[in-house]
């Protein structure tokens, strides 16, 4: 188990591929449960490409700041708050504006798996929109966010109406990469859509549970494809 | 207040991240209202990407260059000119021809709001196309940015079929951050128009208020976004 | 007028900015007539992206290398040659596969100016397709490039079907802008086709030419623009 | 003839040129049969773009590790293998899932050349449907790779439903090129389905074969786009 530090760093590093990868742009953000069980890890309210370990705030989930508490946080903290309190079995977040999800946010269009890694997704995404009707579809309020975290039930991700989308997963890897094969998804799915008639990836259970189970999420899968999004980060120091 | 100096210095970054967004590619233009309310700043005609403080002139209304009269100004100066002497509660304009754009200013397919940030242009953005007949859909003549400030009335944007948009703000960063966000939603909506049926952000009056003055206009999103927009700036001195 | 050497460096920065803009790639090539105009210039066989002044070539209308000799040339040099020979007013040929103008190329959908700078080719840009049959949809005998001259007439481009695009001007900045002018709308043309009515720029012949004579091929045009896509190259000495 | 050294320092150009162009990103592969013909050259599991020529493993046909034993293979050799062991004519294999072939990969349209380079895949792109039921559409065990191996009969070319593509060829080289070649035209394909009625093509098949043979494989061909290719290679060690 990778004491706080460690998970700090390594939340760094997924600030800096989810930007370098084009998917949390100037807003957009990621969190980590703490180590503790209790709180969660979160920048402050930063452009994702310049956090540094400095910036990690620790917040309980009604929102308290235990750590950097004179820092600005971000406005839809909870979001991330939201699900830790409604699922025990994840422990990391990505909520995100991805150019690629974006038609899909606007349209009633499911999103559905049209390639392999994207089976991840195959017990579906479902979309919320029952906003508060103060701030549009932003999700600001406590009872907001848990509306939202019940809109998601047991899946790995969800479209939020007109605004964006959040992804779970058992481990910041996990959600980073569920992150990215969802994105690539939705590219793939508009062009197919567009193309002629899509076959989805709907085999039978087993072999869905299968796929996501020995080749997705393997250790092998997930080092590779860890390694190759931080290869593509700049080395400069900037980022 | 800032005072001429900063206001040019902002004027430069501003060309600056419109270049580097792709925006304002080797035509376009950005300008902000001189500090005495009476004149405008804007680059001598330049590409935007190189733009220094020395390539501001200074220029009333009607067109006469009061600063850097030696230099050549854009062609288009009137399109700025015109929306400053008709509306006084404008203090930026972004000129530009952005590619996601284009397919807008082609066709009589109206832009709307499809997701939160794009809620900036709730209000409708108008099409102007009464060009006079000389120089095609260019604006060149004080009595054609006159009809042109006219059919952008009191909108954040409008477009010039056939040719490209404008964008005002109260400010230069309202200006610069209103065009990312009217790009970003062109893109979006172009293909979410052919994914399925696109749900626009139009919810209540209040909320669609409410969502500009209390988050995409709030100092935090504003300061945020131009951050993130300044970071993407390459550091070599040519940029 | 510019001397051989001139024309030769502003070849070699035509070469490389074709390149750096992603329009002639591994293959693509541009010319210019040499000042004695009984000749043309250009690059051996070479990637563009590297030729430099030692690797132009110098060629008669009928293939003999004149300069040179002991370099290979392009397979498709009568491209160049016939157009010099059939067309006294143009003095640079631009040869591409630009991504954006291979859908063209492979359907029947007209190309046809949906914004003001591609009023430049406001008569049209005819399909020519009447290949010799030995060697598929490339232009490789003098009938074939005869033929493809006269299927150009007096246009300023033309397309080749299931192949790539010449664009011709009477000089290399005025062939290298239309050609980049020609790609933007291609791109611009394919979007505004999906996304609903185009409105194409097609007004009174007066207004047409005043366009092309009195803003795109001003010198104050031309000049920017050529400046912008000079300044968008990279400063290592690879390119 | 080139030597085993020769041929991995090959291999690992072909790594970095088919990573560079985004064709094999995370995942993704490219082998070369070994000089002795009995078996074959592949990196062991591991970023494309980080592949050296220490990571070069040596396998024979079934599977079996000859050289760096220690190392992790990729899941899917036998997609490698059995196609080495069922087409002497092949020599080198690209298995990837390149962006812009998904979405054929995720409907049933058919990929038909539309550019005189595609004429490459003029026979035809089957596609590989008949995967075992335990993992999905990852080809793993030696039945399901020789059924796909059968699919692919003695064409360049195959798809394999909701996962990706392989490419083959006599040579690295042509395999690479081939892959380009196919991905391009996936891209053109796309936008011209959309765009109006896709002239394919198809002429004669001696015309098609001459194009194949005198064009798109001569040495003066393959020789200028593997060097465009190679030039594109950023400098830095880390690539």
């Amino acid at each position: 188990m990778q004491n706080t530090t460690q998970l700090k760093d390594q939340l760094v590093t997924a600030n800096r591929v989810l930007a370098n990868e084009g998917i949390i742009e100037g807003f957009g953000h990621v969190s980590v449960r703490h180590p503790d069980g209790d709180k969660l890890l979160i920048s402050r309210s930063l452009s994702p490409k310049l956090v540094t370990r400095d910036d990690i705030m620790t917040m309980t989930y009604d929102g308290t700041i235990v750590e950097n508490k004179d820092k600005q946080p971000y406005l839809e903290t909870v979001i991330h708050r939201a699900i830790y309190r409604n699922r025990d079995d994840v422990d990391a977040v990505v909520h995100h504006h991805a150019p690629d999800m974006m038609p899909f946010v606007a349209t009633d269009t499911e999103i559905k798996p049209v390639f392999h890694l994207a089976a991840l997704f195959h017990e579906g995404v479902p979309s919320f929109s029952d906003y508060d009707t103060e701030m549009g579809p932003l999700i600001v309020t406590e009872a907001e966010g848990d509306r939202m975290a019940a809109a998601l039930g047991d899946k790995r991700a969800q479209l939020l109406e007109n605004h964006g989308a959040n992804v779970v997963g058992e481990s910041l890897k996990e959600a980073v990469l569920g992150t990215v094969y969802l994105v690539m998804n939705a590219r793939y799915q508009i062009q197919a859509e567009q193309l002629g008639t899509p076959s989805y990836f709907d085999g039978p259970q087993d072999t869905l549970e299968a796929t996501v189970d020995d080749v997705i999420l393997a250790d092998i899968s997930i080092d590779r494809m860890w390694s190759y999004l931080c290869d593509r980060l700049p080395n400069d120091p900037s980022m």
